[in-house]
């Protein structure tokens, strides 16, 4: 009989949903939108009967579901499914495991939704089965999920993998939106790109981000005008990859990896983002943990977390 | 019956080792020279005549015995006891694991020796119990080691947890041991701390340091000054406190522990050292990530190398 898992990434806009193999293969994807009202507290319910009807659908037999991995988008307790607070949705203490597992019946592990994306790039993205793996998603902000000896680190409280928030600018940083200043998330996310270029524009109005500023700039405009020789985005850049290749490298001589895994909008900007970020790592990384470190770009983009939610089943029933 | 783990700490000058009990109490510990001839090739050979009397001596039958820990200081695969390479022993690509199963007949299991200290304190030391810790050995050097999920993170090739070698100072800083410049240990250090203290008398011959520094200056002795008042040697240990207080705040946001051990030398300075790293770290670290964490200082000394060897047979038997 065939078996398969289900994975549920949960976001502050849609909950995007995924039928999957025991090997990996999507059946199905379909979202849902998040449903806000009460807290969040009907949540639960609507993933449960969504899935249910998809389930009649593909004429799949509850005996042949595996379980739901499932990711919220704040601190969580792996162990217990438990979240403790959420970012985009009104969830605080609240048992999303026991909730989902008691509505649906199967078996209901729970993560945080970047540590999701990690183990879901780690098992069929380019992660190629490291066990041994850091991803840095490079978006509106930076988010990450570590992953030591096979398994995410989400640390005592679930802080663990918050990559964003490592103080890069020990004094005098920009103000990030957890409250501290200086933290990475300030000048390697796309906000942070445009922030640093916008203050390029003001120090010296040659360059040609000016033009490209009036349709409100975007990380991707500064990568263009680099890469055709304007010098002040090429400034700004060589300083985004050095800040961030450093912290990278600085996790690196900690965690020892030998996959470092890039995603989000800005890694859309491919060799021309990993070439410099790699110079930055190996000219501050151990030569040791450099030679066994390869960077990639993500592969799974939105599917990733659905994926990771797959894995996180696989490796709590021990099917690994 | 009563069964017992072995431990062995093997160092450039000595080999520690252990007899323990399978609840973690050390029933005799003694040392034997390491012997450097031949490229250290003799040293499993020695650590089998050695143990072998010994347990002779207590009256202990080989099959009481559950397995060694064996701590070596340098790069290992903690899978296969492979050393890569080690600092003061002429090992390279040896195959310590294997050859020392060979002659004792025991299960055998090897890691870093910074990384069995860290399982020793957590075991048995200030750790209690922590699955989620971060051991930091402030010495001649930096050393460290991390447990996340409950296991050591040695990485892909070993060089998981060399927190000494994070890099601090990105331009222009001191030359590390490592190749290296501006690495966490060339400031928090012993080493460290007498280096800038002797720039801080270079730059202001008014302190008190300088009296002090006519014997050969210590870490103690620029602790001692900072109490007693003197200007330079409080804003060194500021420096200090401060540099190794957001290291610690950025590892702690990427692994979320419980517990920060810190052992060494400089540790002795207790609270003098604890209370300005902890203010630091607070200053940088998630507020969430702090809430959770608590700083302690490294309980076990120079046994906690054979009681975290002793802990990797526990944990790799599954007696847990």
């Amino acid at each position: 009989m065939q078996k398969y898992y289900i994975g549920a990434d949960i976001g502050g806009t849609t909950i995007k949903m995924a039928v999957i193999t025991e090997d990996g293969s999507i059946v199905e994807k379909w979202e849902i939108s998040t449903n806000h009202k009460d807290e969040g507290n009907h949540i639960p319910e609507d993933i449960q009967s969504s899935l249910k009807s998809k389930l009649v659908e593909l004429g799949i037999q509850k005996e042949q579901v595996l379980g739901i991995g499932a990711g919220a988008p704040g601190f969580v307790n792996a162990d217990s499914g438990f979240v403790y607070q959420t970012v985009n949705i009104g969830w605080r203490n609240f048992e999303l495991g026991s909730i989902l597992n008691e509505k649906t019946e199967f078996p209901v592990f729970v993560d945080n939704d970047a540590n999701l994306a990690a183990l879901g790039e780690k098992w069929k993205g380019s992660g190629e089965n490291s066990n041994d793996l850091i991803a840095v998603t490079l978006g509106t902000g930076v988010g990450g999920g570590i992953i030591a000896n096979g398994e995410v680190i989400n640390g005592v409280n679930g802080t663990g993998g918050e990559i964003g928030h490592i103080t890069v600018i020990p004094e005098g940083g920009a103000a990030c939106n957890c409250g501290k200043t200086g933290c990475l998330e300030t000048i390697a996310s796309a906000t942070g790109i445009v922030r640093l270029a916008e203050e390029a524009i003001s120090k010296n109005p040659e360059t040609s981000l000016v033009e490209l500023s009036s349709n409100g700039l975007t990380a991707k405009d500064v990568f263009q005008a680099a890469s055709a020789g304007d010098k002040q985005a090429r400034e700004v850049l060589d300083y985004v990859t050095d800040v961030l290749g450093m912290t990278i490298a600085n996790l690196a001589i900690a965690c020892n990896p030998s996959k470092i895994v890039i995603g989000g909008g800005v890694s859309k900007a491919g060799e021309d983002l990993l070439i410099p970020l790699r110079k930055a790592f190996d000219q501050y990384a151990l030569p040791r943990t450099s030679e066994a470190c390869e960077f990639v770009i993500a592969e799974l983009g939105n599917d990733a977390g659905v994926l990771g939610g797959a894995f996180l089943v696989k490796q709590n029933l021990g099917l690994e």
